[in-house]
């Protein structure tokens, strides 16, 4: 056997060492295309200064999920027996640095859509190039550059990200002699974790612009299909079975993780939702009450609006994208959210997701995924649920 | 000998058919993406349905240049045996979709931030959102719903790209039993050009924006880098060099093909410039003098502030950049520009490019490239340099 590590060690340390790792690695191939924007211009640097920022922080917690799909695969037999399992992992941390950098693209244009000011308690993109047009006084309107320097910015990270996943694929085709169709598959998965988050971030747009939906059925529906495709999904389901097929698993054992992933990803989601109104701006690096602000249309939103009185479901909607909001209004708004139980209704959503997830991780079992695999997936379920940040 | 076409054969006829075959294919390809948007919510088809409108148009000349480039390569005696050369076809046209789509992507970001009305004709992606917005009676901000829509449409077309790029690179590996080397130097090229381009694009900003240069040497050039970057080398030297790369061509056949097609890409964008301020509107689709409007700092421009009298590049100076100008401003721009001599001298550029080129072609014929495509590449020249939109 070759495992190195018994499931009783801390996954704290595992995954510690395998995140150190990540964040080299993307450091290092960031420095490598800054170097490349350089040659064509000093100037143009601040492009790729914006992404060797945003990616240094946050919590890796995609790519931890890519490092277990990628180990449950290696608990099937399927691998060259010439292959020593440990030695792979070169492809996983680059696969790591592609999800890092996919999410820093869909962060960045995300922000000039949602006109976020803020991000990880840092200014957003778009504001980090409104304070660089300021500072060198250039001409022109100071909020267009501020898109024009995103947009860039954000189209960078995307190709980059596309870069990062072909080196992935190729280190695992070379290293775990992986056929045809598995690389094609893993492309697949790829390009649909695109077209999934771009389509859920329109829509996500549709739900603040368009009509207001039916009934409260509707409106939670709605909301959870952006919750899904814009978030919860490239959060989840997608890194780990981008995971799991780069190392050649198979499409039951990816289904599984799907199964037993795609409902913490959610859950997940829910609690920020939570956040983005109850959360301490100390911690999430956010304006208290930002979503509110930015009239989110979210499933907490959704049950306020539907379980509360009249006067009060009005006064939700008046404050729904209002940019100055008191201290003293969201109070008000977290009062009438908790008071008609929109605040329950999504805890309780969130706890049957849990329980959902925890009996599809039974099958993963079953599938003959390793203790000590399993042992992690719960470890980053634990930590992703209970999350205040 | 394969060869079924004669060099005396028309190269039209030749690239009529493969261009045919390269908007089939890019129409097939994006209808299955369209389908996968429509999965998620039909009400985010917009999102495809300008990219499918985007490049139902235009002329495929970088598809074409991939197409000489491939064909290029196949001169060398470096296939295996077993191919029969005109089967593997399918690689180089999934190479020109994603080319197009590339390129699409560039124009639908490019146009919100040098805020284009029009392209090719037609309405740019973001005024397509902004006609949806008013058309659905959304809420918000017209303006904004504009900008969100062709952020995500031009992301879309930037993973779609990448996506047919891949399936090439497929294509051609099993077909050509191409090198894991091969391969990465392929990709390696590929995300080269995204870098590339993304960073002429902010440069260009920057000429509008930053700084004015120190004399007309520093002008020049520095118009120079942003047309090399931001437009000449994506639209010759990266289809070529990318074409040869997939069918597996040499290092040196690539700088060959590269020497010969990038003068020919920068006399191309000098003809562009002296179009965007002499061209017929009808025939470029775009408004007469729209580069004045935008305020593109072109060479053409640059000679123009620097040789002509004060009081004219006065003059010059405050119509860059003014959205209003009338027709008779233009008129009077293109008077200041031909008495100074600003055109002639922009002339004389594309023409010392093309002999420059003319010259590199020469080595090709002494690397063994096919009359036939040489005929082909020079047909493509004189039609890139003779065009008139």
């Amino acid at each position: 056997m070759l495992r190195h590590q018994t499931p009783q060690q801390d996954f704290a340390q595992r995954a510690e060492r395998f995140v150190a790792g990540v964040n080299d690695l993307c450091r290092e191939y960031l420095l490598i295309r800054r170097e490349e924007v350089n040659v064509v211009s000093a100037h143009a640097a601040p492009l790729a200064d914006a992404i060797l920022d945003l990616t240094a922080g946050g919590k890796k917690l995609r790519p931890v999920l890519a490092w277990i799909g990628w180990r449950s695969a290696r608990s099937e037999e399927h691998l060259p027996a010439a292959v020593e399992k440990h030695d792979a992992d070169a492809a996983v941390k680059l696969l790591g640095v592609s999800l890092e950098l996919f999410q820093a693209a869909a962060l960045v244009h995300d922000d000039i859509i949602d006109r976020s000011a803020t991000r990880r308690g840092q200014p957003s993109t778009h504001k980090r190039f409104e304070t660089l047009h300021r500072e060198k006084r250039y001409a022109g309107e100071t909020d267009h550059f501020g898109t024009t320097g995103a947009i860039l910015s954000g189209d960078l990270a995307l190709a980059w990200s596309g870069q990062a996943f072909a080196d992935a694929q190729q280190q695992a085709r070379q290293q775990l002699e992986l056929s045809a169709e598995q690389l094609v598959e893993v492309q697949t998965i790829f390009q649909r974790m695109h077209t999934e988050v771009m389509t859920g971030q329109y829509l996500d747009v549709l739900a603040e612009v368009g009509p207001a939906a039916a009934n409260e059925a509707e409106a939670v529906a709605q909301a959870r299909n952006v919750l899904r495709y814009k978030a919860a999904k490239y959060s989840s389901e997608y890194p780990v079975t981008l995971g799991c097929a780069l190392a050649g698993g198979s499409a039951q054992l990816r289904e599984a993780l799907a199964a037993a992933t795609l409902p913490v990803g959610e859950a997940f989601q829910l609690r920020d939702d939570l956040l983005g109104v109850f959360g301490d701006p100390a911690v999430t690096g956010k304006p208290v009450g930002d979503d509110l602000r930015e009239g989110k249309r979210t499933e907490l939103i959704a049950y306020g609006l539907y379980r509360s009185p009249a006067a009060a479901a009005d006064e939700l909607t008046a404050m729904l994208g209002r940019a100055d909001l008191s201290q003293d209004d969201v109070a008000r708004a977290r009062e009438i959210l908790i008071t008609c139980g929109a605040v329950e209704e999504v805890e309780r959503s969130i706890e049957a997701l849990l329980s959902r997830s925890a009996a599809e991780v039974e099958k993963l079992h079953a599938l003959g995924v390793d203790d000590e695999v399993l042992h992690d997936l719960e470890a980053v379920t634990q930590r992703l649920v209970a999350r205040t940040s």
